[in-house]
């Protein structure tokens, strides 16, 4: 069954089971995504209202891009759980033969990279939410600004789960040079996010207080 | 329909809707349940298997309050959009003669510390979380250890939100010597997961790269 056709308790009571899968890489995609319907709502109570008339075109632009990444991050918490089951495969096949063993270290490979590079994208996507939710927050109706500054915390706390779940696959990986451009990236993914949110978390500090 | 009844997809859809509720609220107490889960996946992940033998006896501890936490959380979730239905009700009460206009006063004061006291209430939760997930980073199964990271920065960013929710609330309650209440009760929280998550983020840094 997909997770997104689960029921919000199933879905709970699937991850907190005994099986690996779905966890962390997919709470990740699911937290971002949710960030990112977060946004959609501001931009959904902004567009419209006389009162912010200035704001609309940035905010309706804002909502679209923020709709897709719901959509987006949504597949990437399905792919996150086929990637790590794909691999459960790799480590299952038969290693009798040198032939065998051969075949299953490179399937290891293949299925490691795949486990790498979904939560990259959904690290790649939390970049997208903290802009999309620093605009909500600048440009938004004040009303909803606690749950711009929700998306944003959000799609921080994503973007630092799907690193760890990159992290903790490149431990498998041979190809080092891939590895440290993975790397590289990510250090300046997770910088471009802290910077963002930090001044998301500034301005709602002065707000509320 | 309640909110854990329905499709994960569906919630997502209905939280950036142009209604405002579900809001940041629900999503705080939601992802703090699922970073529950993901304890309760740690400590199924653990106890059992010989080689972890020393921890089975505090994962199972661990595992069966994250497993109340994350059912707890799930109905903080449905309270929050609630509470702030509650809200938008006594918002519509009529105000003609000084009596009504006396009895919605009343009223919007009321639901205003119901707003309050449900994100403060899931912020409580997020600091217990945060303390169960340092757990399962410290005695779990090593190679869940970005699920229990991943459950600790839930925890964080989802007690950030839940603090944003009671801010803003706090904004329309009269009764101030409450409000300065809430608000040195919520630093303490907030102080108290910052430390506790800083700990598992060091100790996975150290293990993860």
């Amino acid at each position: 069954m997909r997770l997104s056709e689960m029921k919000v308790k199933e879905f709970a009571d699937e991850l907190a089971s005994s099986s690996p899968a779905p966890g962390g890489g997919s709470v990740a995609a699911l937290s971002a995504s949710l960030g990112a319907a977060l946004v959609a709502m501001v931009s959904a109570l902004t567009v419209g209202k006389e009162k912010h008339k200035d704001n609309w075109e940035i905010m309706e632009k804002t909502g679209k891009e923020a709709t897709e990444l719901k959509k987006r991050l949504l597949e990437l918490m399905e792919a996150d759980t086929e990637a790590f089951n794909t691999f459960m495969a790799a480590l299952k096949m038969p290693k009798e033969t040198e032939d065998e063993k051969k075949r299953r270290k490179e399937a290891i490979q293949e299925a490691t990279k795949g486990a790498i590079d979904v939560p990259l994208k959904t690290l790649r996507a939390c970049r997208d939410v903290a802009a999309l939710a620093g605009t909500a927050c600048e440009k938004g109706n004040p009303n909803a600004v606690s749950d711009a500054g929700t998306a944003a915390i959000m799609a921080q706390a994503a973007g630092k789960a799907a690193a760890y779940n990159v992290k903790i696959n490149l431990m498998g990986l041979k190809d080092e040079a891939y590895g440290a451009q993975v790397r590289e990236e990510m250090k300046d993914l997770i910088e471009d996010i802290k910077s963002r949110v930090a001044g998301v978390e500034n301005a709602i500090d002065k707000t509320l207080g």
